[in-house]
């Protein structure tokens, strides 16, 4: 191959840094094909030295100095691999991006909170910034709103964006058993972290979501408009009555454009899928997001959604495009011309919903729920107490609503807000249909 | 917008030529964003001028003559959408990519037997050749395949590419009726053409087949190498069948690259698909493709795979890639460093296969059909013979094989040709797992 590589500097050197050695080793003949010359790491750097990681570092540079490590004469692009939304990582990308070289990411908390930052940089320095494996691992998610449903007006977005979260959810849903035990096995088999609070909470979710919506609506990154909540309170109870009802239980992540696109909708909530759904037949770590356009009607893409390989050949793949030369803004649009959309307020929305009570097991308690939601003009369509009691005496119950708006379900908890039959806060849950 | 339009010359407007009109004055404003230009038509041509097609032309130049269109100076880009693998599309397409403009089409046939040939001249003249619509309408899988998984080697995709063959069979299951019944139908509803022969009998699967083949594995088109079977020996008892053993049958487009990536296996045929399968739950005109790559695993693109929006929203990405400046040969590495692999030979595979025999209603028959099983080596996984005749008192027996070789199962048929109990030639498909 005549044409000269594309010299790439490797920041980072977990799972995903090492996946991306062992890709460029294994395909490195077909993808100088594809990408019409090498792509060839010259230098690392990493925290420890002298970790065995598996792979042979010896064929490249080591850089102790990440700021020496962008500034290196022999390399085109950096490669940031270290992960956190600041910190050494984003004085890397700044740096980076300030000398006019390319950027490669799998960073969706850095992206979530300083993507317009480092966008509006790599623009003015007309340098690359790609971070395609930073959303959904594997999936060519960000190309495929990006460029391939880049003719439509998109109106809604949404997905499974967390691994972590699915594979929890799913094995409840398989063994009937409760959330904090499939977390501890989840946890041992390497599916969660030590500390998984970023995962099941929906902060991930929520950072890779922003990144979706701000590329599919051609608004900013509103990671704090992001309406988030986790899947810690989901019992094995939940799950047994969505199954019931023909439901499963998945942590949805769904951005919508509302108001003729002048205000954006986005959260993060476990919400109840319809078993006929494409998304309640995403299992385990496997992510899935639907894009719906004015023209192409609803994309699904699904894969891999973690992982070293998966996520490995979403940075590979982003390096071949700016060896192709791929060019044009990081959100699709320049940062100048992407219009900040207000947040829409979610409680004007309409929809369906599951609410699950656990009550004190006495009289009346069922006439005061179904009391309060009278008075706040909610219609039921569906109830059920279940039959044994739940732990210390307490009896659960469950009901999914007609469509309605979602203020008159806040209305009407808020009357129950005081009540001493309520043993714990309600679980509130959408339906998509 | 200050910078110069993109500008089109739309050759054929049929359905999908009227679509690319109605999503460019749609959507014009945001696809001059993302573009970074505006994306203009400026000139037409089709057969009829007379006809009212419900949009409005006077806006554009028309031109009777297609090769006036290409010529036309003020014209960037020709827009083929007349179809036909010869004939005046193939004549429209060499005449532009002559005059070194770039071309964009939506005519899988003409890709099937002339791609090649077509970015070759693309190359030469260093002008854009794109068809994303050409496969899986709406669905930017080659654009998935070509950029998003551009970093693996593919060993394996598949998927549904006929719309019409996925009404067909996914209304069958849900009705119970039986083929001719619900082709009529389709035929009423707009689902299939007045002559369906092209989708039916897999022809328009193996075009977009062999389309995917060349670019995810680096292959020359080889439209000849692929085996074609279509759906029209489907009877309601073989979905019956397929859906008491858990499967549901699908008309299934296959590639796969063999012998360390020497060869490449096609092939078109209805396949019965595990329920739990993400193919399996693709009703309707819906496509969907599979691609396994060697680090991103199963990565799946689904949507709508006809249709005038959905095909417009395929041409007009196209199109903004183009205006973006986007690079690169049309199947991903030059023509000349395509390798062109030999095709497989189908009976050394292996895999559980669905036999079908209609036989007379009358002793021995089935000692007939196990014995030539067992004397061809082919394991017997189960078997239903079904109690009521089938039409003029045949009756139909129905099996499932264990894994084995593909050869063994040809050759017990073969031993069964002359049989008098056969009433007709059995059907085989095979099982995806």
């Amino acid at each position: 191959m005549a044409a000269e590589p594309l010299r790439i500097a490797l920041a980072g050197l977990g799972t995903v840094g090492g996946g991306v050695i062992r890709l460029l080793t294994a395909n490195g003949a077909l993808i100088a094909r594809r990408a019409g010359r090498p792509i060839e790491i010259v230098a690392v750097s990493a925290r420890d030295r002298g970790k065995d990681r598996g792979v042979d570092l010896s064929r490249f540079a080591w850089e102790d100095d990440l700021a020496l490590l962008a500034q290196r004469d022999d390399v085109d692009i950096v490669v940031e691999l270290i992960g956190g939304s600041d910190g050494p990582a984003l004085a890397l990308a700044r740096r980076t991006l300030g000398l006019g070289k390319g950027l490669v990411t799998a960073n969706k908390a850095m992206i979530a909170h300083h993507g317009m930052e480092l966008a509006g940089a790599a623009e003015s320095a007309n340098a690359p910034l790609k971070f395609e494996a930073a959303v959904a691992g594997g999936i060519p998610v960000i190309k495929g709103l990006r460029e391939g449903a880049a003719a439509n007006a998109l109106t809604r977005i949404y997905g499974i964006l967390n691994g972590t979260c699915n594979y929890i959810l799913s094995t409840m849903e398989d063994t009937g058993r409760d959330f904090a035990d499939v977390l501890k096995e989840a946890q041992a088999l390497g599916y969660a972290e030590a500390d998984p609070a970023f995962d099941i909470e929906g902060t991930d979710a929520a950072h890779k979501l922003a990144i979706l919506a701000a590329i599919g609506f051609g608004a900013g990154v509103a990671f704090d408009q992001v309406e988030v909540d986790g899947i810690t309170r989901i019992r094995a109870a939940d799950i047994a009555r969505a199954q019931a009802l023909g439901y499963v239980i998945r942590l949805i992540g769904m951005a919508e454009c509302e108001e003729g696109g002048t205000r954006m909708f986005q959260r993060v909530q476990p919400c109840l899928v319809p078993r006929s759904h494409p998304l309640a037949a995403v299992d385990g770590a496997t992510n899935a997001v639907v894009a719906e356009g004015n023209f192409s009607g609803r994309l699904l893409f699904q894969g891999a959604g973690a992982g070293d390989g998966p996520t490995a050949s979403a940075v590979v793949a982003d390096l071949i495009d700016i060896a192709r030369g791929d060019a044009g803004p990081p959100f699709s649009v320049p940062v100048a011309e992407l219009e900040p959309l207000a947040a829409a307020d979610g409680a004007t929305r309409t929809g369906r919903a599951y609410l699950r009570f656990i009550v004190a097991d006495r009289p009346g308690v069922l006439a005061e729920i179904t009391a309060a939601m009278r008075d706040a003009g909610v219609s039921i369509e569906s109830l059920i107490q279940q039959g044994q009691a739940a732990e210390g005496g307490e009896v659960l119950v469950a009901m999914v609503t007609h469509e309605g708006p979602e203020r008159a379900v806040a209305h009407a908890l808020e009357l129950l807000r005081e009540s001493p039959s309520l043993a714990r806060p309600p679980l509130v849950l959408r339906l998509i249909d």
